[in-house]
């Protein structure tokens, strides 16, 4: 037989594929890969059933235009500079492909949400992960000087994800500005993946378009924000003028995303907004942040509370995450999926807390009867 | 700004998509674009009604166990060496980045259905087309010689196609033989575009699998097999020990295939299979072909029959695309669409007859105005 090119010659899970299929396997709660235990809402799930049979062929590549004006009056942006995308890994995809490639490098910031490396490595690039340092406090820090020495001539963009996974870091807009003024010095891109930007805990995040249009790609989520992972509905806010060539991309890499959901998150986008979808969705997500983040420092925990996403980090020594699905019945996923430079700290995970509030209190049972059953392994 | 890497600085939109555009634009009847104007069948649609609400998180990267199964099924081999792709697009995407890539060459046929040479060159590959030659008769014949001398010791993959897109040209057992043989002397991989297996008009196709299962990577469509070319749902039936590779590729790429679609297409193959549906869609597309064929016929065209697809090439010298869409009212996608070494014979067009047979008629009649009141161009 020929040889599978080196690209192709991994066989591995991702982590997040492969914890919950541990967590069906071992009956598991599971907290690790970040999909919601609630069903999605109703105004979506009805739209869905209307679509189909009605919405069912090909669409243009750049999307419905019902969906890309849609997005343009949600994001304040003009709907001819959106694409729409098999979920925001396909964006991320297509941009890789689009911005960066052989002898290019992409900085980006650890820990790291894991796909962003085979993208790039897959784009021909080198991805160069900047530390974000974790204090005594639990509270995970950017040092821009950091940044500002890790670009070199070869350095073509800068990829941001803010509210951050896993750390749920919300960035600052004078952080945002010092790193918009170190791309325009440099002339990078900036990509910024705002999957979670209406999920967070204080103040709404700002978004890095606002302060660099000319340069900035917004990569966006309608399974994040709808709770309906499955779907893959994403999207790109371009720059002006760059929409026609990641729509040509895109016919290249899966031609159109389905049809009938995209007509339906159409529809459901303005309701969200205007229903207040989005205040209930982060009221109770609050609720529950608060149960698990409780209930983990009960059992010894140092938890970092985000100020976005659906995830916490915490620490406890003595834990693993493999020892945590086989024998307390509790999926996570290790700090170490997210590591690319340097290891995770000892005992930090991350744990999804956009499950039912009875799956946390029943996660944090299970955890605490591991936590005196079994011999804490430093 | 920075510049866009070369491989996305086209941003021309696929010949596919524009001509979709145009049709809506002059309110021409679309047998252009390869989507059926009849909907779904009730069995489908009713599968996602219920899916929808019920599986809408992620679902694994190699598709949902209870699709896979389905296609092991239907097509006769494990479903363990299945993979769910984002439509069958999505599939030769994949297979391009696997198998090949820089200094490498993949062997396609002429007239070429066009994303085969973008995919090859966004792989880093060079593609190499190989032309059927069209007889005054209007059959397309491959002449097994031009194939073996096209390879080189770059040559890495075959890429065939069959029935084929455009010329409905089904090959026959001996010719797949002929081509497995070279693949096997020259160690190539074979890749079996399947995606109008179940629309053929006479014998069944043969699959190339069948033939040479350790080296043959086989692409389906649940999207032409069941009407829905806008759900996104095509597979990759690997040789024994490959899925996972091309799974863990397409973590990268989008992740997974829409689960709630993934699941009403499990559902509804098995129906499809026991209530002869498949032989309904093809009395039904003979019928139309026929219609279409006597019409054209009766215009002066020259009209290639073609084995399978729901396509047929009929060539008429002084007819253009670009007019007909305009000024006759009928999209088409011209010859030259498919051309990659060598101009397509003048006045030759792709016409799609997978449309409601009214609008078969009023193509033709369109058609015939058109002939009767436009001045030929040759």
């Amino acid at each position: 037989m020929p040889e599978l090119l080196p690209r192709a010659r991994s066989s591995q899970e991702s982590v997040f594929a492969r914890m919950s299929r541990l967590a069906g396997q071992y009956g598991a709660v599971n907290l690790g890969q970040g999909f919601p235990s609630d069903a999605p809402p109703a105004f979506l799930l009805e739209a869905a059933r209307r679509a189909v049979g009605v919405a069912d062929q090909y669409s243009p590549p750049a999307g419905l235009l019902a969906l890309r004006d849609a997005l343009g009056a949600d994001l304040g942006v003009d709907g001819a500079d959106v694409v729409v995308t098999a979920g925001a890994t396909e964006a991320l995809h297509l941009l890789a492909q689009a911005l960066y490639g052989p002898g290019d490098e992409v900085l980006m910031l650890e820990p790291v949400f894991d796909i962003y490396l085979p993208q790039a490595r897959l784009a021909g690039a080198t991805p160069v992960t900047v530390p974000l340092r974790r204090t005594e406090a639990g509270r995970w820090t950017l040092d821009l000087g950091e940044v500002r020495a890790a670009v070199t001539p070869r350095t073509r963009a800068l990829l941001l994800n803010s509210p951050h996974n896993p750390t749920g870091r919300v960035f600052t807009r004078a952080e945002l500005e010092a790193l918009v003024a170190l791309a325009r010095q440099h002339d990078l891109w900036l990509i910024s993946d705002e999957v979670y930007d209406e999920l967070y805990f204080g103040e709404r995040p700002p978004s890095l378009r606002t302060l660099a249009p000319e340069r900035t790609f917004t990569v966006g989520s309608a399974g994040k924000r709808l709770e309906a992972t499955g779907w893959r509905i994403g999207w790109v806010a371009c720059p002006p003028g760059l929409a026609g060539n990641l729509a040509a991309l895109r016919q290249v890499t899966s031609f159109c995303a389905p049809t009938p959901l995209q007509a339906a998150v159409a529809a459901a986008l303005p309701v969200a907004r205007r229903t207040g979808f989005y205040e209930g969705l982060r009221e109770g997500y609050a609720a529950r942040l608060h149960l698990l983040a409780a209930g983990l420092r009960a059992l010894g925990a140092e938890v970092d509370l985000p100020g976005g996403t659906y995830f916490l980090m915490a620490r406890r020594p003595g834990w693993t995450a493999a020892a945590l699905v086989e024998h307390a019945g509790v999926a996570v996923i290790p700090g170490d999926a997210f590591a690319a430079r340097q290891p995770a700290p000892g005992g930090l995970f991350r744990f999804a807390f956009c499950k039912a509030p009875a799956q946390l209190e029943e996660a944090l049972e299970r955890l605490g009867r591991f936590g005196q059953t079994s011999p804490v392994h430093e």
